[in-house]
């Protein structure tokens, strides 16, 4: 019978794969997008991506298990949508929000799971594991927010005045 | 040169495929959850992701479109991960856990997007389409708040009893 335990063991599996599909992605966003304040929020959750899968690494000791990785399905579809676009919108004004919108759904999908892994460590009665979560949640959100800070600022500025410019 | 407003029309398609996959593979997970409670929120979520497709094909009527869908390898992703886990806990007490969790993340999913398409439809300064995107957008988080919900109280619970009994 499996347990919420193993559960909470492969989801952790799969967001560990996931950071470690997000940090090889995030260098060739950063190279792609145009606005040097998009660059920098990129290269900063870079170092923050890097940090969450030693942090993950921490979660699977606090339940005596050395790191593994499940194949995340999901970030793949992810990513691949994200340089897809990107390499559709490159030289158009409209880029950095098309690169914003894929890294939006990257933290999205981030949140959801590290909502739901702290949730189960709460269930399952290990709080180091739970503040561990929490912390890297808080993150996940706060790159959000920068993210939507610049969207809604620089790049769709950039790409109304674009939009404007091309009526 | 690509505008915004093409980039816009791109997303509208990828999220409309995604509407089109998320409406099959909902009632795989309805049937498959445990609770009556779990079961009734997925049926009710199911009600609206066919709303959302027809407010989806009315924005783009908004802007002179034909509806057109993008394979949204995301949303491939994302249900392929879901129904991989639950026939991996099938049986399991964690069984709801898991589809709620699956859930959550294709929630995410849906908010990253439809926040995205209505920043974008404000600047494009279509604001019938903000509206209709703003109303699916508030229904997207409002079942990741109800599916929220359940997970702390029922399922998790019923894990939680699984988890104890099991030790």
């Amino acid at each position: 019978m499996k347990t919420l335990e193993e559960l909470f063991l492969n989801e952790l599996a799969d967001i560990y794969d996931a950071e470690k599909r997000i940090a090889k992605t995030l260098p060739k966003m950063a190279k792609a997008a145009q606005s040097d304040e998009l660059k920098e929020a990129i290269e900063a959750h870079l170092a923050e991506t890097q940090e969450h899968a030693t942090k993950v690494e921490e979660v699977f000791a606090l339940f005596d298990q050395e790191p593994r990785s499940k194949t995340c399905e999901a970030a793949i579809g992810l990513l691949k949508e994200g340089e897809d676009i990107a390499a559709e919108f490159k030289g158009s004004p409209a880029l950095d929000a098309a690169i914003i919108a894929a890294a939006q759904k990257v933290e999205h999908y981030e949140i959801a799971s590290y909502g739901t892994l702290r949730t189960w460590a709460v269930l399952l009665e290990n709080d180091d594991a739970a503040e561990l979560l929490g912390e890297i949640l808080d993150e996940e959100k706060a790159a959000d927010g920068t993210l939507n800070d610049i969207a809604k600022s620089q790049s769709n500025d950039e790409a109304a005045r674009a939009e404007m410019a091309a009526d």
